[in-house]
């Protein structure tokens, strides 16, 4: 049997190349040697988003668009949406029992993201517990990977802590996952900031049109010392390099190209030129797929429906394994 | 159309002779002027005793055959096992998103029990966020009524508040529940003190043998001042009065026998004797029918389910709207 994984998005905005590079190339790659579970996760998304179901309902079917933009193959993988699943909202309450505030108040990362979003002891309670519904998340499908950035290694940490109290506590019936941490590039922003993001205004969208593109690129940050052509420039900190790095698949001209840039005579426009066609030669066939699923909606969350079905199955198997071993089970199994 | 009323008990202990005055003998007289939905609150016992689901399983069996004992009509009202309605732990999972962590801390009610339990920060989250899942319970039903005693206004309100929030956030699907305060009488512990408390030892249970109730009477707290039979006695603060003031039928004699014990000359086994009596005559009837249900513990069980497999439509029911209201009817009602 193939090892079992879980990975997933918030549909709080559509994906952009800081996604495909981090998360979205790996996926690919590795969605036929495991058993893929891709969760649109909705429930999660409204924990920061409550006031804006719309949005997120929208973007669900903006997300799996770009899923299958970039090859996910919903035969291959499955995808499900997360509220659809109500086992994961039931185990997240049995959860809850099983971690107090005080080790929920230490949890790194969102003691991190609590800070960056200014909500003090204001923070809503849904979000504060948020690493107990990952936990239900992963274990839910049964997970035995879960690709993480090294940031989100608390997350799991948490997850798994779960999971022997659990197994400890009523019987051994959870699977305790393990990170796959990559060794994705943090991909920066067009502006230089360290990492891309939905909604920084410094990201390029997988389903922006062309001619978007090519007014983020000619737009981007570069060495700001660099005023003229013959000037030497700076390759680090540079974002135009950085994505040049990540897309261009030829490194021999990469390299060439940062010596030029560096002893000076290489303008900026020469090289946003290069990377957009570099981009675009990664861009265009995503942007074609994504037209061509675009164009029947109906269908898209028709494959989504399919694969949350196939989902439901196995975590309502857990929930019955979950159900038993905490002696729930009044009515018989299931 | 009746008015829906939401009522129930924690499973983790038989009831007794407190909850008989406080809430069983309410509910009886209720069942057939409104639409009673009695939850065996397994999933809340749970947030204090998750480590110890065997008693939590016990005893939704014997609070089951409490009810029936004091006549509670499964025809009438409908008992429902809270673990087995997924919808409860779904909505509890929303609601989360409409409290913050501060307002949760600040509830009276759960500081109280955070304080009596001594949980500090410690606190397990599951037991912290449990006035969501009271709104979770009472919304799910749509009851419009929940009888509680005043300290448990707090708890109530918070419902309201998340109602408010959800309604005005959504869509107008969630009812705002009122409280129903009851006069009802806290009958005071067999030790004297204020409350009688499963988990106190100072309890007379519904399912006590007779020989356990003498037992239990005969050894209760009375006036200690009182050495003699021709000493006065103190009827106020002396739970065998306050006893007779809940259960026996004759006010007038109740009074004869505070005066005479006032004045001295009456002996504390004498009127001990006299309370035994009176509450053999509540709890004999109650003991039998007990003993016939308790015969069948199947037949029970099923009318537990049949009451839950009717609490689940109407939970389903309120999820459905949640979830228009919320834009996660991704794939049509349902």
């Amino acid at each position: 049997m193939k090892p079992r994984i879980l990975t997933g998005d918030r549909p709080t905005g559509p994906l952009h190349l800081g996604h495909l590079v981090g998360s979205l190339q790996n996926r690919v790659a590795l969605q036929r040697e495991y058993e893929t579970f891709v969760l649109l996760a909705d429930v999660q998304a409204l924990t920061d988003n409550f006031e804006q179901p719309d949005k997120v309902r929208r973007n669900v079917l903006e997300v799996a668009l770009d899923y299958l933009a970039v090859g996910l193959d919903p035969q291959a993988c499955t995808f499900v949406i997360q509220s659809q699943i109500p086992e994961i909202a039931e185990l997240t309450v049995f959860y809850l029992n099983l971690v107090t505030v005080s080790h929920l108040r230490q949890n790194p990362t969102v003691k991190t993201e609590i800070a960056q979003k200014g909500y003090g002891e204001a923070v809503p309670a849904g979000f504060f517990v948020y690493p107990v519904s990952q936990a239900a998340d992963i274990t839910a499908f049964g997970a035995q990977l879960v690709p993480v950035g090294a940031d989100q290694l608390p997350m799991i940490e948490q997850t798994r802590e779960i999971v022997r109290r659990f197994n400890g506590l009523y019987a051994p019936v959870l699977v305790e996952p393990q990170a796959l941490v990559g060794r994705a590039a943090r991909l920066p922003g067009l502006d230089g900031q360290e990492k891309m993001g939905k909604s920084l205004g410094n990201a390029i969208f997988l389903s922006d049109p062309a001619d978007e593109v090519r007014r983020k690129v000619m737009g981007m940050y570069t060495d700001p010392g660099h005023l003229r052509v013959e000037d030497p420039g700076q390759v680090e900190g540079n974002p135009v390099f950085t994505y040049l790095d990540a897309f261009d698949p030829d490194p021999a001209r990469v390299q060439a190209l940062k010596e030029h840039y560096t002893r000076g005579g290489l303008g900026d426009v020469k090289v946003k030129r290069h990377l957009l066609d570099v981009l675009e030669g990664t861009l265009a066939p995503i942007r074609e797929r994504r037209a061509d699923f675009a164009q029947d909606p109906g269908a898209v969350m028709m494959l989504v429906q399919e694969g949350t079905h196939r989902g439901r199955e196995v975590a309502a198997a857990t929930m019955a394994r979950v159900r038993q071993a905490m002696r729930l089970d009044y009515f018989g199994p299931g």
